[in-house]
């Protein structure tokens, strides 16, 4: 089946949390699931669940509901999920070094396979089993291809530099934890991560919880 | 003016957005902007942002755009910025020690006070000026009350116990790290982060790129 580019922005961030109740719903058994069930799970309303569905193609039976296994299949192929990725790390501050240690990635297939810094202080160390390298090693690293996406961890005053020198070596993904929008030429893909963000809307949540 | 509680999630999830970018604006003296100049700096639509303004009465002045000032302010009482607010952290691992040592939380008026875990390996270690408790302590510790939020980023098999004890110890807003979404009270606010969850959004559009 094609896959829609022109899925909403809205759905595809919906996906990631689809994927990952379809994968425990199998994991546990549960062949079959109707929107009205999977709704309650996710705190979604059952007319979303089945408006997103049906934009990817994923039909459910009326008084059946909805296989589980096709749809979570539906869903990785969406995401391109089930190959294997690899993925290098630049700026192996506090941040990088508790994504090297991330046990979760290798479930989805991502692995770092390489780390960059500047700091003396961390370059030749090993953290996790990747041993840090120096930045001048970077663009050398990437020419050997294999990269599938950079993770960005470096202070914001040079995360833009940080990104285009890896967009010049040839990156098309970027992963960036720095507390800036990178801005990219149209041919790169780039998601800025911002960790406060969900930070503020706990935020306001509670604050529109006490008026 | 009254604080609607009735906000859709979508303009709630872009108001970190627009209130980094308005800081921004306003640290570098821009008085105004337009709707057009904001959206093309956030890469989103003109009309998307007037809509989301006219929803918390942010209102611009046709030929004149909006006051950033005014903007910036009115999206800070929304997130009920201003004041302090004072976060504890039960889990002190990767995740934990990385957040502990971020340096973007004080700028926002958020300090993370303690750090709670359970392994001897962790325990009474300084880590970014921080005394790791036991989590014996945890429940002591809020009964003097004065935490707004607490961080969970304990592994997935024990977040929910976690939260079910931050809970009973008076714990209304949980921050939560580990890859399950917790349930919790209707009394009680909470954000799963999901790491992963953008890196798999930027996935689907390097494999909707490529068909």
């Amino acid at each position: 089946m094609q896959i829609k580019k022109s899925l909403p922005e809205a759905v595809v961030r919906r996906l990631p949390g689809y994927h990952r109740y379809l994968c425990d719903l199998c994991r546990l058994g549960t062949r079959r699931i109707s929107s009205q069930e999977l709704a309650k799970l996710m705190g979604l309303t059952a007319s979303q669940i089945r408006q997103d569905f049906n934009s990817f193609g994923g039909v459910g039976q009326q008084g059946y509901g909805y296989n589980t296994d096709e749809l979570r299949d539906r869903i990785a192929e969406l995401l391109g999920l089930g190959r294997s990725f690899s993925l290098i790390l630049v700026g192996a501050g506090n941040i990088g070094q508790a994504l090297i240690k991330y046990a979760h990635f290798a479930e989805l297939g991502l692995h770092i396979v390489a780390a960059f810094d500047t700091s003396p202080r961390v370059v030749e160390q090993n953290i996790g089993g990747i041993v840090v390298k120096p930045i001048e090693e970077l663009t050398a690293h990437l020419a050997h291809g294999g990269v599938d996406i950079a993770i960005v961890a470096v202070p914001a005053p040079v995360a833009q530099d940080t990104a285009n020198l890896l967009i010049d070596a040839g990156i098309t993904a970027l992963w960036n934890f720095a507390p800036v929008d990178l801005q990219v030429p149209p041919h790169v893909h780039v998601v800025n991560v911002h960790m406060l963000d969900s930070l503020l809307v706990l935020l306001f949540r509670m604050n529109a919880a006490e008026k």
